[in-house]
């Protein structure tokens, strides 16, 4: 198993998600790269509430979703085999249920969970929960070198010196850009909005590069318009919660505003990932508690009877994205049905 | 002396800037709402570097600056006359220069103390810091009554129920805005982006509209697109630190990307205030330290090794701007040349 993969601390696979000795351990993306926490959690509804309360995010979710199942699978082993199936059952359902936006993704990623362990029993495997930290590892691996293909290929529309900007963190693309622009001999810049109120830009994709050594420059989310005014940036590029088949980008919060600003200046946007087979109306928007928007760093911002209001997501429509960029193929977002995975390949998610 | 003029606490002159005993005392808008504190100002010196460290901001260093004078006469009172005019044109210099951006509306705020010291020696005035202070307060009570104006045509702009999305903390006009809009019958609800680095917009802004008794909702800065694209908002509003004769609109960094996002959903954007008398090339965009992009609250929020940028304030061109509101006449951005004082006034800034 590897422990490191050349994207540095965050991204060691260990560290997104990981069910050894009978817990999953989390790395606290709330707290990093202030404090090295792990988050562990001994029962599925302790990872279910750790996705919730954005222990992880990004695609942290769909590891830390898997690895719950394998959980499961440990915490229900010996069991008979109806028991298992119904715990299992009942885990994916926690599981896949706990951010709204990312549910439809999420459903495949336990699905895949359920498939296997119900194989495993037929075959008579005793231990089930093995099984499914592989089917977990395995899907983590896979969606990190679909990614490493998305990342090549985005590379390959960048400038000899592209001076980037991107948007909250994105826990597969970020490592993956940067490794495959250094292999191109591409020179790399980050620019990167602190993404409030949880900060992923400034602490995970800021570190990330800082980490992986090239140039990054944090700025508030304000701040955006007055760079790309003054033409500091060759390129808008973000990952994306959904990538609707009718060419809908949903992804954190702040990712419209930076599309209509990079629209406005003539600067593209590249959207980065596999895109999804939903259309937009069927995703449903998270709403998180409004209270969160009212501090900053625990410190309250405001005075009391002042409301707070905070969409987690914002819907980027196709006409602002300027290419959707995939692992197989660089689409627009009016063509998405052209999507093909690679030879060979199953599900992204799953 | 007014002690309030029905616009709460943060707007009470005696909070604003006040010379009184020795001292300019000034609110800590860095501090407020959580902590009323205030800083004294024994010097000149304390008086420019609260100024440049933003104990106050917005109009605020105008009256800082007026009472710095009157506080200078203080210090050299009963010196000679030539004396006491070095005194106070080294004082006009310091205070003029603490940041760079409103330099020229600075320099009209000292010149007028200058003037006024020169003639009170003139006619044997003993108390100096006396005419200074009238002068300051005079000024103060001016920009009041003149930005009262302002917000009554701009109230006239406004639907019966109007959802106002605006940006950081204009002193003289939120304040008046708010009762304009309650003397005219109108509902207004606000919108507020918090305003990083500083969170003027969710402590400022937000507790004037609090504690005057309309609805306020605090956003983080990436959010108003959002509130856009869902129809919340009827029109954008922001002072301005400069509104240059060629129709720029130099103001808080972010306020460029609001212009651009108003624009993108069809939303007039109006700004407020008296139009100055240089063009957008005579302006110096104040940039201050990087580092405080890099924390939150007083919490890093990223790793060593990561870079910030920090423009104090955008430029938003004249196309992207719907109105400019004066307290004469509602212009365009192209017509700033029509621009008329009140009957009998002087300078808006002296």
């Amino acid at each position: 198993m590897r422990q490191d993969h050349g994207l540095g601390f965050l991204l060691t696979y260990e560290n997104v998600a990981w069910f050894d000795g009978g817990m999953v351990r989390i790395l606290d993306r709330r707290a990093y790269p202030h404090k090295i926490k792990f988050v562990e959690c001994r029962t599925v509804d302790q990872v279910a509430r750790a996705i919730q309360d954005m222990v992880t995010q990004s695609a942290g979710p769909y590891t830390a979703a898997a690895m719950g199942m394998a959980l499961q699978a440990y915490l229900v082993r010996g069991q008979g085999r109806d028991r298992q199936l119904e715990a299992l059952g009942l885990a994916a359902e926690k599981l896949a249920t706990a951010r709204t936006t990312t549910e439809p993704r999420m459903r495949r990623v336990t699905a895949a969970a359920l498939t296997a362990a119900r194989k495993a029993l037929d075959q008579g495997e005793h231990d089930l929960s093995r099984v499914l930290f592989d089917v977990a590892y395995q899907s983590l691996e896979r969606r990190y070198e679909r990614m490493s293909r998305v990342a090549t290929q985005l590379v390959s529309l960048l400038p000899e010196r592209a001076r980037v900007m991107t948007h909250c963190f994105g826990e597969t693309i970020v490592g993956t850009m940067i490794r495959a622009a250094k292999l191109e001999g591409r020179e790399l810049a980050l620019f990167t909005p602190e993404t409030r109120p949880y900060l992923q830009g400034a602490r995970l994709t800021a570190s990330v590069a800082a980490e992986m050594g090239i140039p990054v420059t944090v700025i508030t989310d304000n701040m955006a318009a007055e760079v790309f005014s003054g033409r500091q940036v060759d390129l808008l590029t973000t990952a994306a919660d959904a990538i609707t088949s009718d060419g809908y980008v949903v992804n954190k919060v702040g990712t419209l505003q930076l599309a209509i600003i990079a629209k406005y200046y003539g600067v593209p946007y590249f959207v980065t990932g596999i895109p999804d087979s939903m259309a937009i109306e069927d995703v449903v928007i998270e709403h998180r508690n409004p209270e969160q928007v009212l501090e900053a760093g625990g410190v309250p911002t405001t005075r009391e009877g002042v409301k707070g209001y905070y969409p987690s997501f914002d819907v980027t429509p196709p006409h602002l994205i300027s290419a959707v960029v995939t692992d197989t193929a660089i689409l627009t977002p009016y063509n998405l049905s052209d999507y093909r995975p690679p030879e060979g390949e199953g599900d992204y998610w799953g």
